[in-house]
Protein backbone atom coordinates (compact mmCIF):
# COMPACT_ATOMS: atom_id res chain seq x y z
CA UNK A 1 0.00 0.00 0.00
CA UNK A 2 1.44 3.54 -1.29
CA UNK A 3 0.18 6.68 0.57
CA UNK A 4 -1.07 9.54 -1.82
CA UNK A 5 0.70 11.66 -0.02
CA UNK A 6 3.59 12.36 -2.18
CA UNK A 7 7.10 10.99 -0.53
CA UNK A 8 8.93 14.46 -0.57
CA UNK A 9 6.04 15.03 1.73
CA UNK A 10 5.92 12.15 3.52
CA UNK A 11 9.57 13.08 4.38
CA UNK A 12 8.83 16.96 4.96
CA UNK A 13 5.74 16.34 7.76
CA UNK A 14 6.72 13.37 9.47
CA UNK A 15 9.95 11.05 8.48
CA UNK A 16 12.73 13.47 8.61
CA UNK A 17 10.71 16.02 10.33
CA UNK A 18 11.87 15.67 13.63
CA UNK A 19 11.34 18.35 17.02
CA UNK A 20 14.01 20.85 16.98
CA UNK A 21 15.52 22.10 20.74
CA UNK A 22 18.49 24.19 19.23
CA UNK A 23 17.69 26.12 15.82
CA UNK A 24 19.85 28.59 13.48
CA UNK A 25 19.65 32.66 13.91
CA UNK A 26 17.38 32.69 10.95
CA UNK A 27 14.57 34.59 11.44
CA UNK A 28 10.76 33.59 11.30
CA UNK A 29 7.97 36.35 9.76
CA UNK A 30 5.02 36.69 10.61
CA UNK A 31 4.17 36.25 7.01
CA UNK A 32 5.29 32.14 7.69
CA UNK A 33 2.86 32.35 10.68
CA UNK A 34 0.53 33.84 8.43
CA UNK A 35 0.95 30.97 5.89
CA UNK A 36 0.94 27.89 8.51
CA UNK A 37 -2.63 29.27 9.78
CA UNK A 38 -4.11 29.88 6.16
CA UNK A 39 -3.34 26.32 5.53
CA UNK A 40 -3.81 24.45 8.71
CA UNK A 41 -7.19 26.57 9.80
CA UNK A 42 -8.97 24.54 7.06
CA UNK A 43 -8.55 21.39 9.24
CA UNK A 44 -11.85 19.95 10.58
CA UNK A 45 -12.70 20.79 15.08
CA UNK A 46 -16.10 19.67 16.63
CA UNK A 47 -19.09 21.89 15.34
CA UNK A 48 -16.43 24.14 13.59
CA UNK A 49 -15.75 25.67 16.93
CA UNK A 50 -11.79 26.58 16.26
CA UNK A 51 -10.91 27.40 19.74
CA UNK A 52 -7.29 27.85 18.78
CA UNK A 53 -5.84 31.11 19.95
CA UNK A 54 -1.91 31.23 19.48
CA UNK A 55 -0.07 33.93 21.13
CA UNK A 56 3.29 34.89 19.22
CA UNK A 57 6.13 35.67 21.99
CA UNK A 58 9.05 37.37 20.25
CA UNK A 59 9.74 40.83 22.50
CA UNK A 60 12.65 39.53 25.16
CA UNK A 61 10.50 41.12 27.94
CA UNK A 62 7.95 38.73 27.04
CA UNK A 63 10.39 35.99 26.70
CA UNK A 64 11.64 36.38 30.35
CA UNK A 65 7.86 36.44 31.55
CA UNK A 66 6.96 33.36 29.85
CA UNK A 67 10.33 31.60 30.87
CA UNK A 68 10.03 31.68 34.40
CA UNK A 69 6.84 29.55 34.10
CA UNK A 70 8.38 27.23 31.98
CA UNK A 71 10.06 23.98 33.67
CA UNK A 72 13.72 24.61 33.95
CA UNK A 73 14.81 22.66 30.88
CA UNK A 74 12.67 24.69 28.64
CA UNK A 75 13.68 27.78 29.81
CA UNK A 76 16.58 28.63 27.33
CA UNK A 77 14.47 27.08 24.43
CA UNK A 78 11.54 30.34 24.86
CA UNK A 79 14.36 32.60 25.77
CA UNK A 80 16.52 31.40 22.27
CA UNK A 81 14.35 30.07 19.54
CA UNK A 82 13.90 32.44 16.51
CA UNK A 83 10.39 32.58 17.94
CA UNK A 84 7.98 30.89 19.97
CA UNK A 85 4.28 29.99 19.95
CA UNK A 86 1.98 29.62 23.18
CA UNK A 87 -0.92 27.75 21.50
CA UNK A 88 -4.26 28.07 24.46
CA UNK A 89 -7.72 26.65 24.42
CA UNK A 90 -10.24 30.12 24.58
CA UNK A 91 -13.04 28.52 26.76
CA UNK A 92 -15.54 31.48 25.63
CA UNK A 93 -15.57 29.98 21.56
CA UNK A 94 -18.75 29.34 22.34
CA UNK A 95 -19.56 33.01 21.66
CA UNK A 96 -17.88 32.28 18.13
CA UNK A 97 -20.75 29.78 17.01
CA UNK A 98 -23.49 31.41 15.56
CA UNK A 99 -21.10 32.74 12.84
CA UNK A 100 -19.04 29.28 12.59
CA UNK A 101 -21.65 26.54 13.10
CA UNK A 102 -24.76 28.44 13.14
CA UNK A 103 -26.46 25.18 11.91
CA UNK A 104 -26.94 24.41 15.61
CA UNK A 105 -28.60 27.69 16.55
CA UNK A 106 -29.15 26.74 20.65
CA UNK A 107 -25.30 25.63 20.90
CA UNK A 108 -24.24 28.61 22.21
CA UNK A 109 -26.59 29.22 24.86
CA UNK A 110 -25.87 25.21 25.71
CA UNK A 111 -22.34 26.11 26.22
CA UNK A 112 -23.22 29.57 27.99
CA UNK A 113 -24.58 27.26 30.88
CA UNK A 114 -21.66 24.38 31.29
CA UNK A 115 -18.52 25.91 32.02
CA UNK A 116 -17.09 22.79 32.49
CA UNK A 117 -18.28 20.87 29.51
CA UNK A 118 -17.04 24.24 27.17
CA UNK A 119 -13.80 23.78 29.53
CA UNK A 120 -13.39 19.95 28.30
CA UNK A 121 -14.33 20.68 24.44
CA UNK A 122 -12.41 24.01 23.98
CA UNK A 123 -9.30 21.90 24.94
CA UNK A 124 -9.69 18.98 23.43
CA UNK A 125 -10.15 20.77 19.84
CA UNK A 126 -7.04 23.29 21.15
CA UNK A 127 -4.76 19.85 20.94
CA UNK A 128 -6.55 18.74 17.57
CA UNK A 129 -5.94 21.93 16.01
CA UNK A 130 -2.17 21.86 17.83
CA UNK A 131 -1.84 18.53 16.00
CA UNK A 132 -2.67 20.36 12.70
CA UNK A 133 -0.70 23.54 13.64
CA UNK A 134 2.60 21.10 13.84
CA UNK A 135 2.04 19.84 10.47
CA UNK A 136 1.63 23.12 9.12
CA UNK A 137 5.23 24.41 10.15
CA UNK A 138 6.76 21.84 8.76
CA UNK A 139 4.62 22.19 5.75
CA UNK A 140 6.70 26.00 5.72
CA UNK A 141 9.92 24.54 6.30
CA UNK A 142 10.20 25.18 9.86
CA UNK A 143 10.84 22.87 12.94
CA UNK A 144 8.65 22.84 15.43
CA UNK A 145 10.08 22.32 19.20
CA UNK A 146 6.76 21.39 21.09
CA UNK A 147 6.87 21.88 25.31
CA UNK A 148 4.16 20.75 27.97
CA UNK A 149 6.67 20.90 30.77
CA UNK A 150 5.67 24.16 32.38
CA UNK A 151 3.09 26.16 35.08
CA UNK A 152 0.62 26.03 32.71
CA UNK A 153 -1.80 28.22 35.09
CA UNK A 154 1.54 30.75 35.63
CA UNK A 155 1.18 31.15 32.07
CA UNK A 156 -1.94 31.80 31.77
CA UNK A 157 -2.14 34.23 34.56
CA UNK A 158 1.47 35.93 32.68
CA UNK A 159 0.23 36.11 29.15
CA UNK A 160 -3.81 35.28 29.56
CA UNK A 161 -5.10 37.82 32.14
CA UNK A 162 -8.47 37.98 30.83
CA UNK A 163 -9.04 34.15 32.50
CA UNK A 164 -10.79 32.80 29.33
CA UNK A 165 -7.77 30.98 27.87
CA UNK A 166 -6.10 27.40 28.89
CA UNK A 167 -2.67 27.05 27.32
CA UNK A 168 -2.31 23.78 26.13
CA UNK A 169 1.17 23.42 24.46
CA UNK A 170 4.59 25.53 23.85
CA UNK A 171 5.89 25.33 20.31
CA UNK A 172 9.37 26.59 19.66
CA UNK A 173 9.90 27.65 15.67
CA UNK A 174 12.87 28.02 13.63
CA UNK A 175 15.03 26.07 11.17
CA UNK A 176 16.76 23.84 13.37
CA UNK A 177 20.53 23.68 14.09
CA UNK A 178 22.60 21.07 12.33
CA UNK A 179 23.17 17.91 14.57
CA UNK A 180 20.94 19.42 17.11
CA UNK A 181 18.40 16.51 17.20
CA UNK A 182 18.63 13.18 19.58
CA UNK A 183 18.36 10.11 18.17
CA UNK A 184 14.06 9.43 17.34
CA UNK A 185 12.81 7.74 20.43
CA UNK A 186 10.91 4.49 19.14
CA UNK A 187 6.99 4.10 18.68
CA UNK A 188 4.48 1.53 19.76
CA UNK A 189 3.88 -1.20 16.67
CA UNK A 190 0.88 -1.24 14.65
CA UNK A 191 -0.01 -3.91 16.72
CA UNK A 192 0.08 -2.59 20.24
CA UNK A 193 -2.05 0.77 18.93
CA UNK A 194 -4.45 -0.89 16.64
CA UNK A 195 -7.20 -3.49 16.87
CA UNK A 196 -9.91 -4.80 14.98
CA UNK A 197 -13.74 -5.58 15.86
CA UNK B 1 5.24 33.61 1.73
CA UNK B 2 4.88 30.31 -0.25
CA UNK B 3 4.73 26.95 1.85
CA UNK B 4 7.82 24.80 1.17
CA UNK B 5 4.78 21.80 0.74
CA UNK B 6 3.99 21.27 -2.65
CA UNK B 7 0.40 22.69 -3.59
CA UNK B 8 -0.70 19.72 -4.82
CA UNK B 9 0.00 17.98 -0.98
CA UNK B 10 -1.85 21.20 0.91
CA UNK B 11 -4.66 20.55 -1.74
CA UNK B 12 -4.74 17.09 -0.47
CA UNK B 13 -4.06 17.16 3.31
CA UNK B 14 -6.33 21.01 4.00
CA UNK B 15 -7.43 22.53 0.84
CA UNK B 16 -9.52 20.27 -1.30
CA UNK B 17 -9.75 17.49 1.73
CA UNK B 18 -13.31 17.34 3.66
CA UNK B 19 -14.86 16.30 6.57
CA UNK B 20 -17.18 13.22 4.77
CA UNK B 21 -20.64 12.11 5.99
CA UNK B 22 -21.20 9.91 2.87
CA UNK B 23 -19.04 7.02 0.68
CA UNK B 24 -18.98 5.05 -1.99
CA UNK B 25 -18.97 1.45 -1.53
CA UNK B 26 -15.12 0.93 -2.00
CA UNK B 27 -13.47 -0.37 0.92
CA UNK B 28 -11.08 0.60 2.99
CA UNK B 29 -8.89 -2.22 3.83
CA UNK B 30 -5.93 -2.56 6.95
CA UNK B 31 -3.49 -1.73 4.82
CA UNK B 32 -4.51 1.30 4.49
CA UNK B 33 -4.83 1.85 7.72
CA UNK B 34 -1.31 0.49 8.18
CA UNK B 35 0.08 2.78 5.92
CA UNK B 36 -1.63 5.61 8.02
CA UNK B 37 -0.39 4.78 11.10
CA UNK B 38 3.32 4.14 10.04
CA UNK B 39 3.38 7.75 8.80
CA UNK B 40 1.32 9.85 11.76
CA UNK B 41 3.38 7.38 14.44
CA UNK B 42 6.32 9.53 13.49
CA UNK B 43 4.31 12.57 15.12
CA UNK B 44 5.43 14.11 18.35
CA UNK B 45 3.92 13.90 21.42
CA UNK B 46 4.91 15.10 25.37
CA UNK B 47 7.12 12.31 26.88
CA UNK B 48 6.88 10.34 23.41
CA UNK B 49 3.61 8.72 25.01
CA UNK B 50 1.97 8.25 22.27
CA UNK B 51 -1.30 7.68 24.41
CA UNK B 52 -3.62 7.05 20.75
CA UNK B 53 -4.89 3.71 20.57
CA UNK B 54 -6.97 2.70 17.45
CA UNK B 55 -10.03 0.24 17.72
CA UNK B 56 -11.29 -0.41 13.91
CA UNK B 57 -14.59 -0.95 13.60
CA UNK B 58 -15.93 -3.16 10.66
CA UNK B 59 -18.65 -6.25 11.49
CA UNK B 60 -22.19 -5.41 11.11
CA UNK B 61 -22.01 -6.73 15.09
CA UNK B 62 -19.72 -4.37 16.17
CA UNK B 63 -21.02 -1.13 14.38
CA UNK B 64 -24.52 -1.87 16.04
CA UNK B 65 -22.62 -1.73 19.54
CA UNK B 66 -21.05 0.90 18.57
CA UNK B 67 -23.68 3.03 16.90
CA UNK B 68 -26.76 2.73 19.96
CA UNK B 69 -24.60 5.03 21.84
CA UNK B 70 -23.46 7.36 19.22
CA UNK B 71 -25.96 10.60 18.36
CA UNK B 72 -28.96 10.09 16.65
CA UNK B 73 -27.54 11.82 13.83
CA UNK B 74 -24.01 9.73 13.63
CA UNK B 75 -25.75 6.40 13.96
CA UNK B 76 -26.77 5.80 9.67
CA UNK B 77 -22.94 7.11 9.61
CA UNK B 78 -21.32 4.63 12.23
CA UNK B 79 -23.60 1.93 10.11
CA UNK B 80 -22.59 2.87 6.54
CA UNK B 81 -18.94 4.37 6.46
CA UNK B 82 -16.49 1.50 4.95
CA UNK B 83 -14.60 1.47 8.12
CA UNK B 84 -15.29 3.32 11.30
CA UNK B 85 -11.86 3.81 13.67
CA UNK B 86 -12.65 4.73 16.94
CA UNK B 87 -10.02 6.91 18.56
CA UNK B 88 -9.29 6.73 22.73
CA UNK B 89 -6.73 7.57 25.08
CA UNK B 90 -5.13 4.91 27.05
CA UNK B 91 -4.63 5.89 30.28
CA UNK B 92 -2.51 3.73 30.95
CA UNK B 93 0.25 4.77 28.57
CA UNK B 94 2.65 5.12 31.79
CA UNK B 95 3.52 1.59 31.89
CA UNK B 96 5.22 1.61 28.26
CA UNK B 97 7.24 4.91 29.25
CA UNK B 98 10.00 3.06 30.69
CA UNK B 99 10.13 2.16 26.99
CA UNK B 100 8.86 5.05 24.93
CA UNK B 101 10.79 7.33 26.92
CA UNK B 102 13.83 6.50 29.15
CA UNK B 103 15.43 9.59 29.66
CA UNK B 104 12.97 10.13 32.31
CA UNK B 105 13.56 7.04 34.82
CA UNK B 106 10.53 8.34 37.51
CA UNK B 107 8.17 9.31 35.13
CA UNK B 108 5.95 5.87 35.29
CA UNK B 109 5.81 5.81 38.84
CA UNK B 110 4.80 9.79 39.11
CA UNK B 111 2.08 8.79 37.31
CA UNK B 112 1.09 5.45 38.38
CA UNK B 113 0.04 7.95 42.00
CA UNK B 114 -1.60 10.00 40.10
CA UNK B 115 -4.48 9.15 37.81
CA UNK B 116 -5.91 12.67 37.20
CA UNK B 117 -2.75 13.70 35.84
CA UNK B 118 -2.51 10.57 33.64
CA UNK B 119 -5.84 11.21 32.02
CA UNK B 120 -5.51 14.77 30.98
CA UNK B 121 -2.24 13.69 29.53
CA UNK B 122 -3.42 11.08 27.90
CA UNK B 123 -6.57 12.75 26.19
CA UNK B 124 -4.67 16.00 25.52
CA UNK B 125 -2.22 13.66 23.55
CA UNK B 126 -4.30 11.49 21.76
CA UNK B 127 -6.44 14.63 20.64
CA UNK B 128 -3.12 15.67 19.55
CA UNK B 129 -2.54 11.96 17.66
CA UNK B 130 -5.36 12.46 16.45
CA UNK B 131 -4.96 15.55 14.17
CA UNK B 132 -1.70 13.59 13.01
CA UNK B 133 -4.43 10.93 12.18
CA UNK B 134 -6.63 12.92 10.49
CA UNK B 135 -4.34 13.93 7.95
CA UNK B 136 -2.56 10.34 7.44
CA UNK B 137 -6.45 9.61 6.11
CA UNK B 138 -6.05 12.51 3.76
CA UNK B 139 -2.36 11.90 3.29
CA UNK B 140 -3.69 8.02 2.09
CA UNK B 141 -6.52 9.75 -0.26
CA UNK B 142 -9.39 8.56 1.60
CA UNK B 143 -11.69 11.05 3.72
CA UNK B 144 -12.29 11.21 7.12
CA UNK B 145 -15.49 12.38 8.90
CA UNK B 146 -14.50 13.09 12.62
CA UNK B 147 -17.72 12.54 15.11
CA UNK B 148 -17.95 13.73 18.70
CA UNK B 149 -21.83 13.32 19.24
CA UNK B 150 -21.49 10.32 21.40
CA UNK B 151 -22.09 9.01 24.92
CA UNK B 152 -18.52 9.02 25.27
CA UNK B 153 -18.98 6.34 28.70
CA UNK B 154 -21.28 4.35 27.14
CA UNK B 155 -18.87 3.53 24.04
CA UNK B 156 -16.26 2.89 26.31
CA UNK B 157 -18.25 0.18 28.56
CA UNK B 158 -19.59 -1.23 25.38
CA UNK B 159 -16.10 -1.50 23.36
CA UNK B 160 -13.01 -0.90 25.72
CA UNK B 161 -14.63 -3.00 29.22
CA UNK B 162 -11.24 -2.88 30.48
CA UNK B 163 -11.69 0.20 31.81
CA UNK B 164 -8.38 1.86 30.77
CA UNK B 165 -9.36 3.81 27.48
CA UNK B 166 -11.16 7.24 27.12
CA UNK B 167 -12.72 7.85 23.53
CA UNK B 168 -11.61 11.01 22.40
CA UNK B 169 -13.20 11.02 18.59
CA UNK B 170 -15.11 8.51 15.91
CA UNK B 171 -13.90 8.64 12.72
CA UNK B 172 -15.99 7.28 9.49
CA UNK B 173 -12.83 6.42 6.71
CA UNK B 174 -13.51 5.98 3.21
CA UNK B 175 -13.83 7.31 -0.34
CA UNK B 176 -16.41 10.34 -0.13
CA UNK B 177 -19.73 9.92 -2.36
CA UNK B 178 -19.50 12.17 -5.60
CA UNK B 179 -21.49 15.75 -3.98
CA UNK B 180 -21.89 14.79 -0.36
CA UNK B 181 -19.98 17.93 1.12
CA UNK B 182 -21.90 20.82 2.64
CA UNK B 183 -19.85 23.68 1.87
CA UNK B 184 -17.02 24.64 4.31
CA UNK B 185 -18.06 26.62 7.38
CA UNK B 186 -16.50 29.96 7.63
CA UNK B 187 -13.11 29.90 9.63
CA UNK B 188 -11.98 32.79 12.41
CA UNK B 189 -9.42 34.94 10.31
CA UNK B 190 -5.75 35.65 11.40
CA UNK B 191 -6.18 38.49 13.64
CA UNK B 192 -9.00 37.05 15.78
CA UNK B 193 -6.82 34.15 16.34
CA UNK B 194 -3.03 35.34 16.35
CA UNK B 195 -1.60 37.79 18.49
CA UNK B 196 2.42 38.97 19.36
CA UNK B 197 4.00 39.95 22.48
Amino acid sequence: MTLALHPDAQDLLFRTARTATRFTDQPVGEDEVRAVYDLVKLGPTAMNANPLRVLLVRSPQARERLAVHMAEGNRRKVLDAPLVAVLAADVDFHDDLPRLFPHAPGARDRFAEDELAREDVAVRNAMLQAGYFIVGVRAAGLAAGPMTGMDAAGVEKELFPDGRHRVVLVVALGHPAPGAGHPRGPRPDYDEVVSTV
